[in-house]
């Protein structure tokens, strides 16, 4: 890392670790448009919030607190479509992924998650009994995270149009009172905390991905994790940012709060969680455990002093066991990621550009 | 018709216009699955309520209302997801069907349509300016709706397994005080109200469709109900069931509505407001008019007594000009629709089975 990572330039235009999005450039969408990182977030500022001009909130966010009917009323309101591939795999599958990504859109901003919709667009032939299955794992996911299925939609596309099963769910929770979480709470001196090891739901899918197929005994994360939020708030801890890494991975998720907060992240590259065979996989496929999707995981952002008390809470839930503290808020290189390495050198941890694999989620 | 129709025999199992639906048999997902008739009731009957189990809502319609929070506050939530084919249709395209769909979903329960969310499945491949021109609709439609899009998703899958820009959209409203309309409220002797000419939607899309292209003027009626709503809210009628008949036209919808209600519903033919192009277009397809969609367009049941009332309202609002009452509930023949013709005679108006021609919204 050079000095000038500390000069506070505008970190979209640093060079090397990325580049200016080529979003006028590609003409089309490309995959990385879809990838949770750089392009992604390019699609949203360049293309959708000019496109939607004033209907559109200005975030358009992983989900929104919306203020409703009388007595302050605040709901949590979010949306994702699931078009992982393949639709089964270590772990889990597009149904549990579909439902407990929702919960934990929902759960970020410390909502009790209630109503999930459901929407699948099938292609012609899938077999009934894979459809089946599916379901069955969005009712039993949904049961399991206390949430009712209350309203839903097929579409069905012709067998040249599709790829089997594309799922979205959107849901609505309720915001407790007093609860305040969001993306530029992160102030300097405030601990990054993680809830256990990451990399492993997107390891998990590529391990069986065709042409990739290689020995792991990863499984998925995938998870609900409302329950540990609730856990969180109930310490009375000022919780400032929770994100769950999906997308993009931890990488995207600190980066974004880097950026909406206006602070440095500075991590201890030996305190990230990372298991060995995710640590094998990603060597074998040449990709950063920090840029791989969890869906079971969520990072915190809370006051140092407040740091022990959360990750107790984390620990004794048994969705955070091998929490732990994996970084510091700084004040210096604001809206940028630097790992500290373990010889006493520094790199930047960049927001993705693209995707590393596509149809993770 | 024979005089079997009048017996009160379950309506699936009558001989000639609608088969029993081999979910079991197909073994694969099929178009009709998707055409919002009888094949996509018995899909979410026979698969998606097992499967989801006791996590599900009795109903999984098109929009659940839901009571949140204190104080009997009531959200509508919905959800749709469009595959419309081509994108750019006459009169429209996926960006303002999208909006204009969950926004009458939630105008149905008589709901004050707020929030949206868009949640994007593009193909690699895609032209940039296309995905921009449907964002642009999204963003116009939203503003002349009123509602505001709050949160997003975009994935992208490869080439090979997506078709141009699938869109969902979900939303929320706050049903009023007072107001109380459903499926299930038809009685006897209640008058059926139609907002204006019918399959227009379908018309126009199937007009430009590949392969099918004939030359027709008819423009997709495509348009935000709720306004339409309020004013029919707002005459103190008591309005029973409200409806739009998209997938499956009003053939579908009333069809639903007999069953639910468990009542007949005798409608008069030649009083049904067909334009010319439609029936034209209808008349070279093989297609009846009354099973095409539309979308923007509304079914009210009221009672007989507030009929020219309601009537008034809707014509007195510019998109419910050519509102006509088409019909009645009637205590014969429960569960089944059934149209009187010119020269004394009538037929039985089926659900459909399937979809006439698929992704026509």
């Amino acid at each position: 890392m050079t000095d000038t990572v500390h000069d506070g330039v505008e970190p979209l235009d640093f060079e090397g670790w990325v580049c200016p999005v080529p979003l006028r450039d590609t003409g089309s969408v490309m995959m990385g448009h879809g990838g949770g990182g750089a392009m992604s977030a390019e699609l949203v500022e360049h293309l959708f919030l000019p496109a939607y001009g004033t209907a559109a909130s200005s975030e358009l966010g992983d989900s929104a607190v919306l203020g409703i009917g009388a007595a302050g009323t605040r709901l949590a309101f979010s949306t994702d479509s699931y078009v992982v591939k393949p639709m089964f795999f270590p772990g889990g599958s597009i149904g549990d992924l579909a439902v407990n990504g929702t919960v934990n859109d929902l759960a970020m901003s410390g909502a009790v998650p209630l109503y999930l919709s459901t929407a699948f667009i099938l292609q012609e032939g899938t077999a009934l009994a894979d459809l089946g299955r599916v379901a069955e794992a969005v009712g039993a996911a949904a049961r399991a995270a206390g949430v009712r299925l209350v309203t839903g939609d097929t579409k069905v596309v012709d067998s040249a149009s599709g790829d089997g099963v594309y799922l979205n769910t959107s849901g609505i929770g309720l915001v407790p009172d007093g609860v305040d979480i969001g993306p530029r709470r992160a102030r300097p001196g405030d601990a990054v905390l993680v809830s256990g090891d990451i990399g492993v739901h997107g390891v998990a899918v590529m391990s069986c991905r065709e042409g990739l197929e290689f020995g792991t005994a990863v499984e998925s994360d995938t998870a609900p994790l409302h329950g540990v939020v609730a856990d969180m708030i109930a310490t009375g801890a000022d919780l400032r940012v929770l994100r769950d890494p999906t997308r993009g991975g931890v990488s995207a998720s600190l980066n974004e709060i880097a950026r909406a907060s206006s602070v440095g992240i500075d991590l201890v590259e030996r305190a990230l969680p990372v298991p060995v065979a995710v640590r094998d996989a990603c060597s074998l496929l040449g990709l950063d455990p920090l840029q791989v999707a969890n869906e079971g995981k969520l990072i915190a952002i809370v006051p140092s002093g407040s740091a022990d008390q959360v990750l107790a809470a984390l620990r004794a839930h048994p969705l955070g066991r091998s929490a732990c503290r994996i970084g510091t808020c700084v004040p210096e290189h604001p809206g940028m990621v630097v790992a500290r390495t373990g010889l006493g050198g520094s790199r930047v941890v960049g927001l993705p550009i693209g995707e590393q694999l596509p149809r993770i989620c």
